[in-house]
């Protein structure tokens, strides 16, 4: 962590990050709930939204759609990703140089780390390349870190999403990117457990409006400094409806229930 | 996906490309239908038919006879491929070095990626180097993506053809190879799923003058860029006939009978 | 060895080093016997303490908190871990390159091998490039040297010892973090064994005031030349206290009688 | 393959190598028949013989006794080999980087590809530096093209050795050296499958003159460019006499008759 | 082998190499029968004996030592090498690297290769790399020629010391360390195997004086160049004696009984 590496990605010292990598992730049915979002320009549209302080991609979607929206919103690169058709030990392949990732206009990388994992000594060390490489072209650095592997029992345990986050700093990440433990005490411990380092909250899969917001919300008042959302936003009909609530609740420190009148809650009953 | 990157391969944002590596993919044995297709020279002068955008080869044999043929025919350089005598996990070597295709004159490189296998981290990092370096010498990059593996039970289903197209978009190719789905929706689906990135149709093993152009016609409907073919060009009596047929369907929109038409049904009883 | 390469990191020769990568190591867990030493700030400050004559630390924790405080404590980069979530065959992963913990300020490096595991031959060639880098930026070299792993029956008998330090002579250490082998005559092997090159002590797991001071006395006397300690100062209630102790016994030549007087004997109930 | 890369170890277009790299493949036992061939100048005075084209040896050998002869015999540094106190899945070591090879005066390289072998992909890629670090030194690239492993049959079934040779044409060589494919159908299928590169033919084992020199006229009849010979030649009484009559069948088109009569029979009896 | 390479490891063309790398190799054990060699000193003044013509140490122990001795003795950097606490397949970790073995005064390097191990080709193409650097500094190139591994069934007979000494040739090393094969017609197979390059006797665990001188004797009669020896020297209570033995009957074509004369078989009993 240096003290204002993140500053290109987030806002008033929060994030926002639209995560859409999910094509590489999960392949083309994470689009189906809203088949329009299969087109790239569908998700970039939405990632102008004054909310989102980043959008998350992988290089080959950088490279085709990033330039018309440079302007918009900042990019951060999300260097590495598998695809789930491989089933194997958690691991991640490293498909965009950062070298590359500035040439393209990237303010910041995204970095996935799997503690834990047979492969933790291999990813740690990516990471290392990747994170200096970064601290060269004056770029933040997010880690997902998702402890997950044959060896590790439960990977959003209170004591294991401690972990991930501390991991974070230990590494020399600006911000983590964690699972949400499951209690507003073990993401408080999460976020003590990162130092000065920046802890934001994972999306994950789509849950409605009251439910989405209300975990945001504790995770927010648990410490956190933002979120990092995919599903959440973009397999919703109405993308900008739930982002109003998330920037009440993340940036003007709204209640749920104010974030909520700003939706409409429109998506509760999906 | 860089816009126009793959100009010097397509014409008017459509490709013909004859895939000529099958000497090291599947062995000579490929060749007895037509011995004469033993003979490289045979098969680059099918290739100055002005339907052709491209022909993609191996190192060696671009070594040897492209030299002849630079003026008629642009080069996609195969860089990577394995000979069908090794069993193992789907994988492939790297023969051949972006920087010597530069030299040699290729306008484009071509990559084979098995998305799914126990080497698909390592592949997705081999693709990554060569994407990379092709775009220091502004060539195009066409993926082979070709789902396969252990852990993959259908590698032409609907979802895996869709994801295989998908990989092409997020891992930076310019445009994806993928076998045809079985029907004009998967296709669809294959096409939608690679945002603004050309997919082609692969050739496959040979078939009838019928089938064959009918299957093409009907990836065209769906919207696909175009083919990628070998067998079904080299393998015939008369691969002009059918290429005649092809340019028709590909580039002036023509119907299976008007296609037909213009091969004279020469193969149709092979 | 290079006489003189580790005098930034020792005073009068000898060294009182303070370890706190257990974050990675371990995980915050660690740091739950004292909540507040969570915040790395908490043991930098406890780093300024006279005796102290370096802090070790990961990357991403120098990155965040060394910057306050490099002109009161010299800085030890410790330049591999691994978390504890991952249990395989004893490995560390290199997560900080020697430049760039030059770049950051660092005097000296520390480097975790794990001889006799199967991953030795591995681990010995990562140190020998840390190794050599070092010397380029005139920074001294600290091996964690540990023997542990599958082949390895006791990795704390005399012998065993004796070969650690030993294995940091050969290898090209400065300095030798070395557990306690159970008696004076064992640690005086492990010091023979590892000729002009110095030997710390490792603190271990915490025990008493009395327990612990008297294991370094005796260290000290067997001709250890000081400690590496973290658990057993950071997780007190007054580490400044057991600081105290500890210079008086490893700087002062005090008895264990002398040293507790400087204590207080605050945690020896604990 | 490129139109006269090969000219240097080639006369007329036709190919007679010596190859003298056994003490690694096989160790001294291979010169047990003629004890004197354990001393390399022994065989490079052999090699002095105008028939012979190129020798083929490892570094060491090349370093030791090359110095002597550059100006009686071009040299053929064969870059890669094995022992066979190994016995894994063949795979082959390389010993020799292509500068080195070229500081020492090479005039060509050698190199072994275990196609069919798990470690094929390894060995391609290997390979693949090799020719290319080669082209820049304009020097000439011989493939001992040798299908083999766990996953093949019959290594020199018509149909294995035709791949064989195609391999080379495929990966870049300028001549691939195969093993005799028992019948003159059989290696014509081979040489027409390597296009218009050179194909030579294995000498293996030591036969009599008469079955040697048959073979070698049936496959100059099929259409190879000539030999790649070693104990054949080098376990002789007499080897000048062999080459007299190899010279004569592959360079004057001599017949069997014509060649034996220039050996005098001195082997026959062996 | 480069005629002259080993002359600042050579006297008259005849080695003695003083081994001190058990500390790494076998760990302080190998110190109990004269404790005083723990330190490294004790050692490198007996290698100030006229009769011996480099000393052999690991990294850490010339950074250490060496720079009191470089006027007295050559330095042989032994590059690789293992502990036993490690008990896998014969391998062995490159813990020095050749350009800075040369900035540390190095005169040559020495590089142990297990042949027929499992890592045959790994440590064959380590040494390539090894020796090839070696030659860039103009150092001479000592390889431990040592076959071992699951697949060997006899380390040391006649065969396989013969293949070992032709490794060192094929290779490129100036001198092979072998073990000596039991008997003078197995040796003397071992240095004619070795063509012109040269080949010395591994001292192995102690022995007497008179078996020991007898042995080397035995070695140098069958044409080999010298010894490289550790236990047999350093092991013994008054070393200069040994030395002044071997000094006889390596450089003075002494016999045992005049050698054994010069050490007053002072260790005879041991």
């Amino acid at each position: 962590m240096i003290p204002g590496a993140d500053s290109a990605i987030t806002r008033d010292g929060k994030a926002l990050i639209l995560a859409y990598d999910h094509g590489l992730e999960h392949g083309p049915v994470d689009f189906e709930p809203v088949p329009e979002t299969t087109d790239p320009s569908t998700v970039f549209d939405v990632a102008t939204h004054d909310a989102v302080t980043a959008i998350a991609v992988q290089k080959g979607v950088a490279e085709a759609y990033y330039p018309s929206y440079e302007d918009d919103v900042p990019l951060l690169a999300k260097l590495n990703g598998t695809s789930n058709l491989w089933m194997g030990e958690p691991d991640s392949s490293v498909n965009w140089s950062v070298d590359y990732a500035a040439e393209l206009g990237a303010d910041a990388i995204g970095f996935t780390v799997y503690g834990g994992s047979n492969h933790e000594v291999e990813m740690f060390e990516e990471f290392r390349d990747a994170q200096e490489n970064a601290r060269e072209h004056d770029m933040g650095v997010v880690m997902w870190s998702y402890p997950r592997g044959q060896g590790l029992k439960d990977d959003t345990s209170p004591d294991t999403i401690a972990y991930a986050s501390r991991l974070g700093l230990e590494l020399g990440a600006d911000i983590a990117k964690v699972k949400y433990p499951g209690s507003a005490d073990a993401m408080s411990w999460a976020v003590d457990s990162a130092g000065n380092m920046k802890v934001v909250m994972s999306g994950g899969s789509k849950t409605s409006d009251e439910a989405f917001l209300s975990t945001v919300r504790e995770a927010m008042d648990a410490g956190a400094d933002g979120l990092a959302v995919g599903r959440n936003v973009f397999q919703r009909q109405n993308p900008e409806a739930i982002l109003d609530g998330l920037e009440a609740v993340i940036f003007d420190d709204a209640s749920v229930e104010e974030a909520l009148a700003t939706t409409g809650g429109l998506e509760a009953s999906d």
